[in-house]
C-alpha cells in the first residue's frame, strides 16, 4: 500500500516560524552580490562565479545563525545564463545547509504565463524553493497558479504591499473612493486569498512584502492581515530601524520577518566593521552585523514585551 | 576627432514605427514555446534545444512579413539557466534578422535593482534587446532606471496599464477619490514620463501595454497618453479582435501593435491551419496565420478610414 497516500508536505508558515523559533532570530539575509561591491581577491574569476564564491563564504559564515535567505534574482539575471547558473548553484549550496529560501524575483503574468513562473521557481521540476515575491498588478487569475502551487507543494508566496522604496507612494498609497489606499485594498485581498491556509502557527502561506522604511503602514497593514507572515526589506541600508519594524510582529513576537541585504554582505565596506576586519576576512564582518541586527530586533522585541 | 561625437542612437519609436511601416504591417508574433504543443518530431532534443529549433523556424517562416517580435520570458526561464540560453540564441537569431525584439518580461524592484534589470535587457553588456515591458506598481523610481537607459540607447519600454486578463478588474479597475480608475492614473503618469522621448514621428519611447480584450478601455486611454505606442496583447487565443483593436491606432493608423503569440506559434494544432497543415509544416501554418492576421488587422484599418 506504499505510495497510495503521500504525506501532506509540511505548511510553509509553520516551517519558517518553527526555524525562526529555533534559531531565535526572524532576520533573514539577501544574498544581493554586486561584482563592482565584491574585495578585489574575489573579482579574479569570471564574474557569475565570482558572485559564487561570494555567496558561499558569506553562507558558510551565517548559516548557524540565520533561519532564511533571500534570493535578489536581478543580480544574476543581468549575467545571462550564466548568471542563472550562479543562482542555480547558490539555491543548491542553500539546500546543502537545510535553510529555507525566498527567491525575490516579483514576477507576475497573465494565469497561463504565471505558470511557467511557478515551474520555474517553485515545482519540483524547477528550482524548487521554498517562496517567491510576486507582484499583485493583475489581480487575482495571475496569482492563483502560484498559490495553489504553494498549497499543494508546502510553498509559500510575498505579495508585493507597500514596498519600501519612496515611491511607492505613487500608485500604492492611492485614495479609493471608499477612503481605502491602494495598499490597503491589496492587503485585504492578500488576507482574503490567505485565508484557509493557516497551518499549526495560526499563519498562513500568503504572505505581504511591506517595506520597513513605513512603520505606520506596518501597524495598518498588520491588523487588516493578522495571518499573514510579512517579509520586510529596507532596514538598514534603506533606513528602516529596528524600532519601525517591532510593528509587524504579533503579541508573541512572530509573525514577521526582517530582510537586510547590503548592511549584511557588504559590511566589510563600511564603518563599524571595515575598522575591525579587513576584506579578505569579508564573511566575517557579514557575520558579525547579523548578529549586531539580531540583537537589535530581538532586543527591541523583547522591550516591547 | 573619431569618437568625439558619439551618435545619438536613432529613437525607439520612429523604428518600430518605420519598420512597421515598410512592411505595411503592424502585428507582432509572441514566441511563447511550450514544449507541451512543439510538434512531436521536435521533442526529440532535450526541452530548451527543441524551443530554440522551433523558434528558429519560425522566424524564418515570417520574419519578411513580420517587423517586430516579442519574446516571453517565463516560457525559457522554467528551463532555468539552460532556458535562458535558449532565450540567448533565439535572441541573437532575431538580430542577424535585423528584427526588432520586445522581451516581455514584466520586471520590477527598487532603483537599485531596476538597475540590474536594465543592463540584463537594455544595455550593451547585456541581452541588448530594443524593449521590455515592465511593472508599474512600485513607482517612479522604479522605472526611472530604465526610461533613463532608454533614452541614451536608443530603446523602448512597455508599462502594463489595463491588462488583457480577466482579474486585471481587481486593481486596475479600482475607482480613485477623484473618480479615475487606477489604469487611467497610471495612464496618465506614463504620458507624463513620455513627455520629451518623442522622436519625428510624434510618439515617444514610454509606451504602454493595454490589453486587446478591452475595447472600451483602449479608446480612453489612447486619449489619456496620445504619444505613447500601445503593445496590444491578448488578440486571437485570449479572444481580442481586429474591431477591438483598431481603437489604439491614431487617425493615420500608426502608433500600436497587436501581439499574437498561441494564435501564431500554435495555429497548426486548429482549423483551420490543422486541415490545411501538417504538423511537420508547422511554421507555415504560423506565415499563413500571420498573413491573416494582417489582413485582418488592416482591412479593419482601412475601412475605418
Amino acid at each position: 500500500m506504499v505510495g497510495l497516500f503521500k504525506p501532506m508536505p509540511k505548511n510553509f508558515a509553520d516551517r519558517l516560524l518553527g526555524q525562526i523559533r529555533k534559531l531565535k532570530n526572524p532576520s533573514c539575509v539577501g544574498l544581493d552580490p554586486r561584482f563592482e561591491l565584491l574585495p578585489d581577491f574575489l573579482k579574479g574569476s569570471n564574474k557569475p562565479q565570482a558572485l559564487f564564491n561570494f555567496n558561499k563564504k558569506i553562507i558558510d559564515a551565517t548559516f548557524d545563525l540565520i533561519p532564511v535567505y533571500k534570493i535578489q534574482v536581478a543580480f544574476y539575471e543581468v549575467y545571462g545564463s550564466k548568471g542563472f547558473r550562479a543562482l542555480e548553484r547558490t539555491i543548491s549550496y542553500l539546500k546543502k545547509k537545510k535553510k529555507i529560501i525566498i527567491v525575490d524575483a516579483k514576477r507576475n503574468d497573465i494565469g497561463s504565463t504565471a505558470q511557467a513562473y511557478c515551474q520555474a521557481y517553485l515545482s519540483k521540476k524547477g528550482l524548487d524553493v521554498d517562496a517567491l515575491t510576486v507582484n499583485p498588478y493583475l489581480g487575482w487569475d495571475s496569482l492563483e497558479p502560484f498559490i495553489e502551487v504553494a498549497k499543494r507543494q508546502g510553498k509559500g508566496l510575498f505579495v508585493l504591499t507597500k514596498t519600501s522604496n519612496p515611491s511607492s507612494a505613487d500608485f500604492q498609497d492611492l485614495k479609493m473612493k471608499n477612503g481605502k489606499r491602494l495598499y490597503e485594498v491589496v492587503g485585504g485581498k492578500i488576507n482574503e486569498w490567505n485565508r484557509g491556509t493557516e497551518g499549526k502557527s495560526g499563519y498562513g502561506i500568503v504572505g505581504a512584502v511591506v517595506g520597513a522604511t513605513y512603520p505606520q503602514e506596518i501597524k495598518k497593514l498588520r491588523k487588516i492581515m493578522p495571518r499573514s507572515i510579512f517579509l520586510l526589506p529596507g532596514y538598514g541600508a534603506q533606513g528602516g530601524s529596528a524600532k519601525d519594524v517591532v510593528f509587524a510582529f504579533d503579541k508573541e513576537g512572530k509573525g514577521a520577518i526582517i530582510n537586510s541585504s547590503r548592511g549584511i554582505i557588504f559590511s566589510y565596506r563600511n564603518n563599524p566593521y571595515k575598522k575591525r576586519f579587513p576584506s579578505k576576512k569579508f564573511y566575517l564582518a557579514a557575520r558579525q552585523a547579523v548578529i549586531d541586527m539580531r540583537e537589535d530586533i530581538v532586543g527591541k522585541l523583547n522591550k516591547r514585551d
